[in-house]
């Protein structure tokens, strides 16, 4: 269980590279074979490991360890989304949403993980794909949200919104997030979204600053199909990010297809792994 | 199919009455077996009908209609909700959410009904227990929502919130509301909820005026169990409601647990039913 | 300059007795005249000091110190609102909104304070009036807020607003505050209102979980006259708050003028106070 | 009074044609002075009437009509800030915020309003000045809204705000919204501010989908001065807008200083102009 264990990061600051030294030390020692991306190789000085590039890694281990905060977690579940490989997040900082496991408390973490005991947090992606007169010009994939957002503009962009085929409302705002649970706790959140567990299967819609109040967030079955077609006279008016990358310049009548992706991320968690402790340490909810 | 047909309603205003006659003569017309509650019964001059009281008709029925609007649909889903008899709203004043075919257009809608063709749609109920001292002293159903709120103060009430066994905060507000889909449009709203669609199985927890502002609404699997505490000091301040009605004075360090009843409940719909439809019309929604 | 001080409490608890012994100390070294409340007067035991019941002892000071937190200064406010005695707040906890001076560090605070170099932070209060068939049948005053709001029944309360004589809306919801700047900080603001600074000379409406999702907050002139009428039909069902306590019951048709009071209060502060430094703290905005 | 009538509009559609014949033959009709923008000159066939451009035109009149809507209103306001001219809307479709009197009841209201018999409303205009390196580089006014926001990234802005020298708060969000009492029923409302008096001397703050959800809209005294500094990383990231046009593309470190205009506008309103009246218009509040 877990013998071929990938490491990877999307930082070089120094305490990266004294989390690495320290993990590399401890799974060697649980006698594990442990594999670098680039980034890390640079990292590392002593110890034995195999190298890999970031998009190739996943495919060589039975468990990748990320080392960084919530971005690197992201970055990760990007990486290894189409592979049956699961995620597990070291954090230098403060506690994440994702990244659960304190760089200062690897080994307490990591003996129970690798002993068998830990909680398995199964979560699914959205899978996003953009149509121009009807043919498919792009596809990707988000873990926290697909967001049709306004640009080049200070005013209001106009969008369509369809769930399942059925026409929801035409409003115009500073753009829609589309979401999954996992990204309701981030830029949705701050749109006035509510927080969505992330064991439920749901899609969550919110509206950026909508200029009509009553258009509040919507959550539907994680099943359905959002549809949001960009105002016909919104001409370089809008962008289309997918985790808080922008990926296209959105043209009038584009279609955004939003629905969840058919693979999933297993992320690994320390055996007393509490969403909403995490959730009180985030959200500073008084205990 | 549907022929024995059930008819309630909650109010003797003349609407009520004109709109019963023109039913009652519209099932006659169509050979359908009429059966009034005690109400009912008094508003109808003419006609051929059995009369039960409201809380035995359901038994006698293979469909229910309720005049009235959302309210009755409320009162009747109450009736109705440990029988498997489906429930059918007309509506005298506006759409309403739960209510749906207008009294001026029963003919039309009901011909289609009557035909076989119509939307099923099965909502849950919730199902609400309050423990004092570890002993059940209430039980009680909502279709809507389950409140614990502050009462008789003037400050806010201390609430403690649990989820499936877990801890979720402690938290001071003018109270708590536990929604179904169904509810997510009526109070919840008001207190910054989002709209919930009523096919998702999810449970919202909606704080009121919370004394923290990132205390925000958290959506729930609906398989979760929910259980709210009452603060230790809060003698006579806290009130427990189902569906907006007042069920029971709360004491301090009561336990009120909440989850989905078993028993769920068929809403009938005409073939063009459309909930987005509906929240377009309740929510003002611009087309 | 603070020649006669007055100092009030409203609780007996340890570290209130604690900073008591300390502040009576410390302004004997400085020949102050100390002037005590009843309730004070049961905790000190040693030093020299005049005895009044707390709705007397202002008229006896040019300076009132309030121990305990924000509780405290709002108690004391109304007992000094009428006559022209500033007053300061020691804080036994955290920093308060209004009670700035911690415990801890009082003499370094008190010597600048009593050599003249202080903020002074004037601060107005409501004067709120009810009429029942147009006769006065009430009058109050209020630091943070004037709250009409739905009691004894679980639904919404109707009210009517007026300013200045203009009709606003009639609205349905759970109550509404008028507030003055000083208590947008309070309860305003987790029913949804900005932050007013405490030097604009203006009055805020918030309603409280209203039915209909525009009906926003209002911010209006100083000395704007405010009319709250209760729905004709809310028996029983409304209640009126002066700064969290219980007032009077209101009935139907009930009409509440709320309009700022004509006598102001001095609150003092240490020479470095900044408002902004308090929200921050209070509101764990990051720095 | 009102003798030299100038008549301006940012459109050439059919409908403002028809309503600018009407109003030029009623004012002739009135043996007024008329004085017509380019753009009106070139839609009026008939009638005796000087012609100025935009920038020009209100140099030469005693009352400006704009037709058009609120964004013509605004257009209009940037021409006439500088020169005493009162300004008077006249609206072809629902009633603006600032535009209200309506395009098919032009002779009732202008009977009126030349009699000498109308309301006089002045409001303020912000005045906004662009510092790097402590060198003003552009300078402009609004009459809603400066907004500093993020551009061209996905992620959050990061931005200090200070009110009067003092610290506010660093913050990370969409951008920060400083806004007139006009403004605060556009653009500001949306972002979740509050509904401030027009007649109201103050300032409003709103900050747009904070990342913290404890930065809520401040109020202000309105001759307080704002700074907002763009943060050091913020490279490219950031947009300034006067009245949602977009002014300047803002550098890390930028120190963006917004106050009260020194020179105002006085909007001129039919007698029975109610503000609260349009509120309810426009935001649906239900009477």
């Amino acid at each position: 269980m877990f013998d071929r264990i990938g490491i990877i990061t999307n930082s070089g600051v120094k305490t990266v590279s004294e989390t690495l030294t320290q993990l590399v030390s401890y799974l060697g020692s649980k006698q594990r074979t442990i594999i670098l991306d680039n980034c890390c190789a640079e990292l590392v000085t002593t110890g034995e490991f195999e190298v890999f590039p970031q998009d190739e890694l996943g495919k060589h281990c039975d468990l990748v360890i990320a080392i960084g905060g919530d971005g690197t977690m992201l970055m990760a579940s990007h990486l290894l989304c189409d592979l049956d490989v699961p995620l597990l997040g070291i954090n230098l900082g403060h506690v994440g949403f994702l990244s659960d496991i304190p760089a200062d408390d690897i080994a307490h973490n990591m003996d129970a993980i690798l002993d068998g005991d830990y909680v398995d947090d199964v979560r699914f992606l959205l899978q996003g794909q953009v149509f121009r007169n009807d043919v498919s010009i792009f596809e990707g994939y988000a873990f926290n949200d697909v967001i049709i957002q306004k640009w080049n503009i200070a005013r209001l962009v106009e969008l369509e919104t369809y769930i399942n085929g059925s026409f929801v409302h035409r409003h115009r705002s500073d753009g829609m997030i589309v979401s999954t649970p996992t990204g309701s706790t981030a830029y949705a959140l701050s749109g006035g979204g509510p927080v969505v567990h992330p064991a439920l299967d749901a899609l969550l819609l919110v509206p950026i600053c909508p200029h009509s109040l009553t258009n509040r967030p919507i959550v539907v079955n994680g099943d359905s199909v959002i549809e949001v077609t960009v105002g016909t006279r919104e001409i370089d008016h809008a962008r289309l990010t997918f985790d808080g990358e922008i990926k296209l310049e959105l043209a009038p009548a584009d279609r955004i297809k939003v629905s969840k992706k058919d693979k999933k991320i297993r992320l690994i968690h320390p055996p007393e792994h509490d969403q909403f402790h995490i959730l009180r340490e985030k959200l500073h909810w008084s205990k």
